[in-house]
């Protein structure tokens, strides 16, 4: 919007900008969307809009049930303001069905559901490809400390427990989902805050009923209708008004009520 | 030596025999070396003969300073006689350089000191190629419990300290190591015993003055001379006689002291 904002950092899905105020950032959502460690990727017109709207509608909710998140509010279709935080390059990842690495990794069938919710550290490093790592080459490489490192799991957990039973309500599985933590400094103090998205580029979602997967894994698997599992999702969550029947190419999307 | 002994498991390296009371076995060492998941694989003529010594040598003294093994005494060239146990289904590599898996997975340059010993879990398959995994695995899959892995997770901090000193007095720096763990049943009582072998075989060896490899390294990479760089080892922990100059290919193993 605003062209001479600098700009902080692009990733593959987003671009954060310097924020209004100090302390503040500008997340942007783009459309591009990426797997495979970015080998295959491509344009898919919308995608950022409905991202931002479904990560802002959890984060929302998150924030209410007191998970430090670093959302404040969005500012329109593609961006929404946050905290500045550290970004700690640890990518955290909850499961609760086998699917994906998992079950490549550990010989499990996709969709066996697994003895309990596991949580999984990945190293952020597109280089390495994100070597998955656990908490002892976390701390001694000092990506994060103990406390850290409790601080995530614990969030991990509840926002594992809130997911599920968000998805649960809508028919959705929640099979899996890939988080990220920063730390948040105020004056002295600094604490560990939920950061980046939760999309369906970041979850695998599946339909209760019939299976159907409603998440990037249709991209991953060229499965095809990106954009209609997406809105599906957003629809039923209650983000994007039922469109008309005769016009399935032009959701609308409902005004935020905060 | 007995043929009617009943075989109770034969590994790539190993093999295990009903022992000749109840609650032991034999463990065999055969020449057989192998490396990637058994993709490369050898005869090495005596090799499991030094293996049978030098497994002999660490496990005699890791039980003098009072960490529980498998081991109770070698019976011939190329057997030993343990203890029975339920072989925990994780592999143990602890790592002070790295070198390895390590240096490619998180980008490393082999010789890099890591930070602190690192301590890393593999689950136990030939079949997935015996992956890494982290303690929120093994506690999901149950294969070990949270106080076993806090075993397993002190003793190998204590063999570490061991065969650290152990080789620092003989001018070779221990890279990394991986170990094995079994549950020894006595009446009610389990406890986590340290079980498998340690050898050249599943250490990273390298000279402190020259940092030529002195274990299996020389077989992965293909640089030859394995036995004679075993044997070294052997030599320099006062198992193996000087060989005379003029004669390397024979040499003769102290008569043991135990």
């Amino acid at each position: 919007m605003n062209h001479r904002r600098r700009r902080i950092y692009e990733g593959k899905a987003k671009i954060l900008y310097e924020g209004p105020e100090p302390g503040t950032l500008v997340q942007h959502f783009k459309d591009d969307t990426t797997a495979f460690n970015n080998e295959k990727h491509e344009i898919i017109e919308g995608k950022g809009v409905i991202n931002n709207r479904i990560s802002e509608f959890i984060f929302t909710k998150l924030n209410e049930i007191g998970i430090p998140t670093h959302f404040l509010r969005r500012l329109n279709m593609r961006e929404q303001l946050i905290r500045e935080v550290e970004i700690i390059p640890v990518e955290v990842v909850v499961r609760n069905v086998a699917a994906g690495s998992i079950a490549k990794r550990l010989g499990l069938e996709e969709g066996t559901p697994l003895p309990r919710s596991i949580v999984e550290f990945y190293y952020k490093s597109d280089e390495l490809g994100d070597p998955i790592v656990s908490e002892e080459h976390i701390t001694a490489f000092n990506w994060a400390a103990p406390q850290e490192i409790d601080d995530m799991m614990a969030l991990s957990l509840r926002v594992n427990d809130f997911m599920t039973g968000l998805f649960a309500g809508i028919g959705i599985r929640l099979v899996d989902f890939k988080i990220e933590f920063g730390r948040h400094y105020e004056g002295e103090m600094m604490r560990v805050v939920l950061a980046d998205e939760i999309s369906p580029d970041s979850c695998r979602l599946w339909d209760i009923k019939t299976a159907d997967k409603l998440d990037k894994d249709r991209f991953r698997q060229s499965l095809g209708g990106l954009m209609e599992a997406y809105q599906e999702v957003a629809r039923r969550l209650g983000i994007l008004a039922e469109s008309d029947p005769g016009d399935r190419s032009r959701p609308v999307l409902v005004k935020s009520d905060r």
